[in-house]
């Protein structure tokens, strides 16, 4: 493809793992120049001098974000914090410019329940109607006419994933769904705190938010819109001791008897990124490792009405950019899987 | 204390994890003289040249296991695989031998369930109605009386402790228990498989035997016998990159509404391996790695009727040699806590 | 590019990390189809069942080494422990197809060495003289002549690449090499050995095979070729608890003052793999992980005589299965850099 | 011992790993009673909060500095960072308390040196020159009558104990000294930093400060003084992916021909804590987990005149809170080895 015919696009706050697993993704996209690369905190370094990985392969600097001309950009990803996005993204939009946040800012409907979980003042809630939520399982043909997609979350993606298709067959309790939900250290991204430390998180293993993690009203309205009726999940988040990985086990009870595992293949026979496993297996994260695929697998312990999904993504890959490059493929009419054939690298 | 007055104990089968942490705490216990120590593989061996980590604590060698004088023991410790202690017990006991088992081989009550779950006939199911099952929180006197203790399985361990409270308060639904447990690697032995590899296990996350884990129906069998009534639970096995350690995330539905918390505090006051943390509380397994510790956090999420209990222990300590050292100064009327002043390595 | 014009390679011995990871290579090289991978163990399995990572990319099943037609091939890779290519590429040779050996048989000139060393006898000596040793930063025109290649050891090529520079400018003391050498734990392959499970190398370090391991006459050999006299090196291999990677430190003493950087930079300004860092650097093997490049960082420490080089390399990638496909690229004289565009994977 | 008999002891500074490991010792250390534990930051909180493995083992506080009574201890150790124990000492001699500084400031003799290396003024200059050492297997009488130690930094008692023998046997060439040296990331200290986010050091292995080391002048101070004439030794620290541990690997050249294995056997027989081990091994960093053991093995790789010394040490105990529980009991007349009979953890 010449030049002449990619997308330009942007990348706002490159230098957390989402941002520098997107240039990742990025640098090889063959229908993609990338055009500018924002960091408040290291406007003026090289790419490759921050991240050595990139070395040879990017020859761009980070700009600061005032300064960086955005609006010349087709797209622009937000991998930013919470709060960020929100502050720019209208005057992007308002430019004719399309957007991706990869954080929170646009995920939940209901501008006065996301003040409540993310702790701040929506700056544009008047926004939330017209974004998408990015997870084009669901929202395909959303997705493709978007301006504002909402990149959804790590967790949400594993959690909503695994129980779809139980929830679309309508054979189960929604009254009694559990999540619990293992995840990589990577999740809690690139920032200086002592409870990330190699020394606090290796040889351990830990629950964390059990109260109420952010995830859980993403992951409540995405199945509640799907079952058209309020759903009850139980949702207990763990922190295990690797790098990269998401691996979700969901509990949910039968209340008729369908072939479950059926169930799933006939779901997602088309999809390319939703991998379901045969019977009897037990999908392992690394099966994923750097690659946009989720893979699954259903169990019905000892014949029991208890229905158990196992589900496993890349939290940085289908979990986040794998996923954000799926949804800008899907906005600008590319294949749905350019760019990510991504193989997964194993041990 | 004079050697005179000390017991004499054997392991039979010290190459593995269990055994050798039981070595690791025997050698410092102060009412402890160790006898023989047994290895069909390493007979002849120096231990402390198969252990570097006791070089200087230890002269003795392993000893075959056919020309070992057990029976001038008075307790024997079996470190063994599943199927061993079933040969060799009842000629110990008959010579006056206390024994306790750590592994599985008189853990249940009923010899064709055992057999159906360890795939092979059982040599003396006689001895299972006389045998303890060694959960002093639940067995205490027992124990104390016992001349066959069987050491509970590391799973069952974490689980039972966290489940005990709330079947002794009747204020759950018994038909619907989850335990989704995740281990360390050391649970799976000291074994030359390629699945316990560190290529294949480490930056890593996989359920396994979800169809079905030897440890649940000895689970089932001690909370039925709590409760008093079949219980039914869904046991969900975990393997975690880490060494040592068990996270066990328990649901249950809550039939009345009571303070889980006072329950649980009230139910361990006395118990000296058993920990309630705080309210809001999240146990990490680093924080018990290396003592016989239980740590235990209880949470109602967002207030529902859906409890959460986090149980963390070590699993080759208070789920394997800590507990079975506990059930030995429970027979032998030590001190409970003898030799078990082990406090937790972090980080 | 057509099936047509694209050459047919097999692979004998696919079950290891070599070559599973030759595997993710090869299914995206624009040049090449797989047509037979072998495995005496797992005849008849699909290869997606054994490495779930390759699910959706790999239709083969392994095919029983003496029943697959090889000969049918142009290329064939040995990813087979050491002694078995030596049984099987007469016969490939004679057919005309030509040979990689990612293992030791063909790496060293002197068969009496080799048998010293690899404690068994070599059964085609003959063949020795004609193998070309693949590192082709030394040997590329030869490569690309060669039917037989023997594709280099992982720390012999880290170690080769850091004191190239310096022994061709002739500004060192070759009586007086040191290579200090730390490997991730995938090096040792994928073997059920009590050594290699992860409750034993994880949260550890060790170095091993002190008086002498058999990369040992092989990285000598080579230094010697290149020196045109006898080089003494002190090699000591290191286990470090990660799963990829190769960081060797090596240690010369100058014996003239030269701009080591620049020399080092002249050497390797064409190499499409080898990466010298920016003076004052630190290389890290997760800056290579995943990807065929080697990178280099040179230090004089407090400006003494003493170099010191530090190079880190993907030991699976440009230390087996990435070097295997740029060798082949080279034989068959594609772009030497085709399919190997591999992006590292960080974090 | 009756408390009337115990010392009293405070801990300035125990927030960090050096300071926690410090409790965890003392705790049990039958001649102690903990008096004070101060922290800036945490003021107030309760010990057991902050570090949940003492829980049931610990009822103090962590009291500010400015108001714990510390010149009513008999003894305050030092966990501080570099910079602070030079405040807040000579006040505390002064009343007569003896000191322990697990950081650097005292370390040094020549507070020209100190201040180029840590990059500050020094503020008791004047203490130095009766600040002892504490390394007991060099100053073991010294530090009897001390009443300010200097705890040495990890890296320097792993190399000074590896290279002691050599130099007082005076049979290496002290001109061409090399620490190739491996520690595990609690060698970074509790501190948030990016640069030791699990994410960040996981998986992957590094050098650092190749330039150079703050400890490079402290290890070659003490071999200086050892020999008696100046020696030159180039450092190379690397951080290897876990928690604990320090692993020396040192390149000497034998100017004499001795048998090395006699001269340190002999050189370290009566020492309590630094085991020599048979030759041909290899010690591991967990065969001293937990431990205040220095294990050290000893090789001439093919007969070769270079010797490579292998030392390896819990950089938390023998290169910290151990060591200075060492010198306390030297400095209080207890037995060296009160209190750290501590059998290392593993796996």
């Amino acid at each position: 493809m010449s030049n002449a015919s990619k997308i330009k696009v942007g990348v706002v706050g490159a230098t957390g793992y989402t941002g520098v697993e997107l240039l990742r993704i990025l640098v090889k996209h063959p229908s993609v120049t990338i055009q500018a690369v924002t960091s408040r905190t290291e406007a003026g370094l090289s790419i490759a001098t921050l991240f050595p990985s990139l070395r040879g392969l990017f020859d761009l600097k980070f700009e600061d974000p005032k300064t960086a001309d955005l609006t010349n950009c087709d797209l622009v990803f937000f991998a930013t914090p919470n709060g960020t996005a929100m502050q720019e993204a209208p005057a992007l939009l308002k430019a004719g410019v399309k957007v991706i946040d990869l954080a929170a800012d646009f995920r939940l409907k209901d501008a006065k329940i996301w003040e409540k979980w993310y702790k701040m003042p929506h700056l544009c809630a008047d926004l939330l109607k017209d974004a998408v939520y990015g997870l084009p399982e669901i929202n395909r043909e959303k997705i493709k006419k978007a301006s504002l997609v909402a990149n959804p979350g790590c967790y949400p993606t594993a959690i909503q994933l695994g129980f779809i298709p139980l929830i679309e067959s309508g054979v189960i309790d929604l009254d009694d769904l559990i999540a619990d939900a293992k995840s990589g250290v990577s999740g809690a991204g690139r920032k200086a705190e002592v409870n990330a430390l190699m020394a606090e998180t290796s040889d351990n293993f830990k629950a964390y938010n059990v109260q109420g993690h952010r995830h859980l009203p993403e992951i409540t309205e995405g199945l509640t819109n799907l079952a058209n009726q309020t759903v009850h999940l139980t949702f207990v988040p763990h922190l295990t001791p690797m790098i990269r990985g998401i691996h979700a086990t969901l509990y949910a009870t039968a209340t008729k008897k369908i072939d479950v595992q059926a169930a799933f293949e006939a779901r997602y026979k088309d999809e390319p990124f939703v991998d379901i496993m045969p019977e009897g297996s037990h999908p392992e994260t690394r099966s994923v490792r750097g690659s946009n695929q989720c893979r699954i697998s259903i169990h019905q312990p000892q014949g029991s009405h208890k229905i158990v999904v196992l589900s496993v993504i890349d939290n940085l890959v289908k979990g986040a950019a794998g996923q954000a490059v799926q949804n800008m493929n899907l906005m600008f009419n590319f294949s749905e899987t350019s760019g990510l054939d991504l193989v997964p690298l194993m041990p």
